[in-house]
């Protein structure tokens, strides 16, 4: 492929690296400040915002250069592409309501999770999780289940390659330590965390597989670790959960026969 | 600009273009599907979409390409890079818990609005709406209230050029009486929207101000017009929406200075 026209791939490597350095911290840059954050060339920087602004996807301001809502429609290919994603909606809402938490489901990018929806809960604490969100897997239920699903090859190489960073006190920073509670989880059909990301938040996940078998997200419910004790959470909350993931997989199923 | 590489702005336009065929209908494509949808020659559409698979931002199953998580980091290089995303939530989440109704934010992306952020409030409705959904601005109260700040000239373009569909019996069609509904909106500091876009929805939306008084965003509350009246929406809800909007507008001044 790259005999045919390497500028094609190298040019939208580029744009792609330079759209991410976009950020709560940089919410607008200079052609300069682009350059450097990117790791790009000055010239290339500054030839890629331009073709962004001509394309609508950046506008200028003086020297600065920021983001237009059009660049959502790109992420939104995505999730509007997921076949899971509507379906699974009015079930998290369901499962939300009636347990009066939140319910969130995310899918697994690299070493990160990636939330592709969130229902508060009306009790929910106030967070800025939300569609989009990344957190480290390793910490979080849902990522907990959804490295458990991982073909053992990719699993060796994330356990080998990831940095078990001790967010709190409670963080498993063990690799070892990991690999056997993601084959516990595995065995189990869920996983817990209990405050391995954020103190005082205690969360359970199952896994929600399309046709065929294969896990292609994770649904969790999220609760106030002062108020839900680990007991409970695995009791009561666990069993509506797996029941509700199972819900959704059946659905997709359904779904995806009709594409 | 093109001067110096055309090649670099053809290949992101047909890039982003080919991208944004992935869609609920179509969330994965052959080749010559993704050919025809983007409107792209064979060899054109297979060149992007290898190079997005070498970049995991696809992935190749036989002959069908699907977009990867990876597609939201791009998206969500927008959304975090807006100052008044986060700083939002907390305000918009309190007005949800006040009023017992969902409550959303958008910005205008064209002809359409697109909502960056929706807290559901406990009665609300189900809807598929969520971050990165698009409506026709004018058929919405946030739409109006965006379109109501637009420059004069901008405005004139929008309303030239925009086809009013009528999507219920209540939507407004004729491109005069939106004008003067559009100026009355602005004179009062809010817009309304009786089941002008869905039967049985009524919202309000007003305006969110960055630092020298350009309209960025606009927030809604949204409700079933069977339970809340269009004068209830009036004088219950539109107070605390516009006092809600204020606040916002007024942190977001305050972001702005530290950048």
């Amino acid at each position: 492929m790259s005999r045919e026209n390497p500028d094609v791939i190298d040019s939208l490597e580029k744009a792609f690296r330079l759209l991410q350095v976009f950020s709560h911290e940089h919410p607008s840059l200079t052609i300069s400040e682009a350059a450097e954050l990117s790791g790009l060339t000055r010239p290339t920087a500054r030839r890629i915002l331009l073709t962004m602004v001509s394309l609508g996807f950046a506008e200028a301001d003086g020297k600065r250069f920021s983001l237009t809502p059009k660049v959502m429609r790109l992420g939104f290919a995505y999730l509007s592409a997921l076949p899971y994603w509507e379906t699974a909606q009015p079930h998290m809402r369901r499962l939300a309501a009636e347990l009066n938490e939140s319910c969130s489901m995310a899918t697994l990018d690299g070493n990160e999770i990636v939330y592709l929806t969130r229902v508060p809960g009306n009790r929910s604490m106030v967070t800025t999780l939300n569609t989009g969100s990344r957190l480290p897997a390793y910490a979080t239920s849902m990522g907990k289940v959804l490295l458990a699903h991982l073909k053992p090859a990719a699993l060796d190489r994330y356990l080998a390659e990831v940095e078990l960073v001790p967010l709190t006190p409670s963080t498993i920073t063990d690799p070892e330590e990991l690999r056997s509670v993601l084959a516990e989880a595995r065995a189990r059909g869920y996983a817990t965390a209990d405050g391995e990301r954020e103190e005082g938040i205690r969360s359970a996940a199952a896994p929600v597989f399309a046709r065929g078998g294969s896990v292609v997200a994770a649904v969790n419910v999220s609760a106030n670790a002062a108020r839900v004790s680990h007991e409970r959470l695995v009791s009561e909350y666990v069993p509506a959960l797996v029941e509700t993931a199972r819900t959704i997989s059946d659905e997709i199923g359904a779904v995806t026969v009709m594409h």
